[in-house]
């Protein structure tokens, strides 16, 4: 095999045969993908589908606590998550560009391969493009995930006024983490993406009972999450800026670079709208699972600003948080 | 909304939710996508899954007999086809480059929805990514598309000595279109993209019984496909070059460009291959069936050269058929 990624695995002959004989089938291995047939063919399902698809574009496509290839598992097993399913099965599709590092794209494939694997979900079909040089960035994925419905009727239109809402730990991590990557924050110290798949998490707390909606603030971050549940709507959302966990240096990268942390992405955290009367439990819930230490109550429904989210600030004053406006960070995921 | 492309319409934020609200979601309206979760809740389907995903990224965009549109809704709808599969839903993700022009994009939605339309399959959940202008090249698609089972079994390990090789028309117009479209062919005629869908194609051919398996030669041609199926194994696919038929127009673009038209791709042809009792009935059912007029038998299933395709030219020689090699049309599909 080459160092590099010609044109040729992506022709369809015999280079890419070899892309996927050598690296892609070894690193997914499971029955419906080895049939290598134009399509998998998997079993019955036991309910409900939940069907979802993310592309990947994020630069550079390795940051700290994570790469291009967790971030594509995380991201579609996350969203299917989010809409109440158990994600089962991932497809897998990459264009890469000519001249992308054959060892880099291997590592890639096996951090998604890992990914995979921890989140249980198996890759079974996928597919290849090769683009010229200077019509792609080395490589961008895309995913779509199958899963079956575990909670149905999860929707913002279940939100009601006096509803708790929740995040699984602090935000704006993942934005953060990508900007240090890419060299315009000077100082690294802890600032780590919080990419994780979500699926134990969202069980526990849709086991809990009284869940409304649950979200991912991915792009546009918590802030802009938030203002979709209620746009449109005669609810308010009023959060509480001191109870909003954002970690130090998130903070201070942020402050110097001009940005909102309730503006920058998270890959691994997760907003739950709850009934009143089950938010302790869901929040408890929550704090016991891997990846949801760090939950807390930021916020309530209510019906002061219909169609707003309402920051109350640490210093007694409240402003108006609307959706992200411009791209406040691009190509983060 | 602007007249071109900008990062801001990638951001997650306002930008993102216009393009949804004012093209996308008005172009695929279905109750599924337009709750516009974090992905589409689905009914629980009747049986068996088909799973598939391609990504496009064909240049140009645009070519006679079709647009990168069309064919990321055929591409993916034939490959659940060809896995058995009755398609029923798609996602659909978007790469665009920052400067795409606005209305270009307008008329690729539309031409997305009106083959899904004719298709009759849904597009339930999606993604849309900017890239950063010199990192795309306008526009790039991807699907991944879900089918129930309608017809278990398919595999190229089911065929037998003996085995009918049928093609469901002329062959390699799709490679020949793109290049047309390119400037690399001086002169037009009828040269058009066999673009199309092959779910009644497909059902027809397997309504009549004795299918052992459907591919659709796509990217390395028929060639590839037919050496793909009999590779490994004890078989051997002998073809009649007088049988195949191939477009005058083809066959010159090709010979002007040193290309065979044997590895062209086609992107709404069908290969089938079955036993040779029910041969026929599969012949006659695809040529009463709209795509499928120019069906005919173009070879054999023998064990004369184990693992290989021969082609018995018109001159009375053979030459054996490998995979491609090299990437003699980079970016057709």
């Amino acid at each position: 095999m080459d160092e590099i990624i010609t044109l040729d695995y992506g022709s369809g002959g015999l280079r890419t045969a070899q892309l996927i004989e050598e690296i892609l089938v070894p690193a997914f291995r499971n029955p419906a993908l080895e049939v290598l047939g134009d399509g998998a063919v998997l079993p019955k399902p036991e309910s409900a589908l939940v069907f979802s698809t993310d592309s990947f574009v994020v630069t550079p496509w390795k940051f700290p606590g994570g790469d291009i290839g967790k971030l594509a598992v995380c991201g579609t097993v996350n969203d299917v998550c989010m809409a109440g399913g158990k994600p089962l099965y991932l497809s897998l599709s990459c264009i890469l560009e000519e001249g992308f590092c054959m060892e880099d794209f291997r590592e890639i494939v096996a951090s998604i391969a890992r990914t995979a694997k921890a989140v249980g979900v198996q890759v079974v079909t996928g597919d290849t493009k090769v683009v010229e040089r200077g019509h792609g960035d080395g490589i961008y994925l895309n995913t779509a995930g199958i899963g079956v419905l575990r909670a149905p009727g999860l929707s913002k239109d279940a939100i009601r006024p006096g509803d708790a809402v929740l995040v699984s730990g602090s935000v704006g991590c993942h934005g953060a983490a990508v900007l240090f990557a890419r060299g315009e924050i000077p100082f690294a110290g802890s600032l780590s993406s919080d990419c994780q798949p979500l699926q134990e998490l969202s069980a526990a707390a849709l086991d809990a009972g009284g869940v409304r909606v649950l979200r991912d603030p991915t792009r546009g971050g918590v802030a802009t999450t938030l203002s979709e549940f209620v746009e449109h709507s005669a609810l308010s959302i009023e959060l509480d800026e001191t109870a909003i966990p954002v970690d130090p240096q998130v903070e201070a990268a942020c402050a110097l670079l001009g940005l909102d942390p309730l503006y920058s992405a998270c890959e691994g955290r997760m907003l739950a709208v709850t009934a009143p009367e089950t938010a302790e439990a869901v929040l408890q819930a929550m704090r016991r699972t891997p990846g949801g230490e760090g939950a807390v109550c930021i916020g309530r429904v209510t019906q002061s600003h219909p169609g707003h989210v309402v920051l109350r600030t640490a210093a007694g004053g409240s402003r108006l948080l609307g959706k992200l406006s411009g791209a406040q960070l691009p190509r983060i995921c």
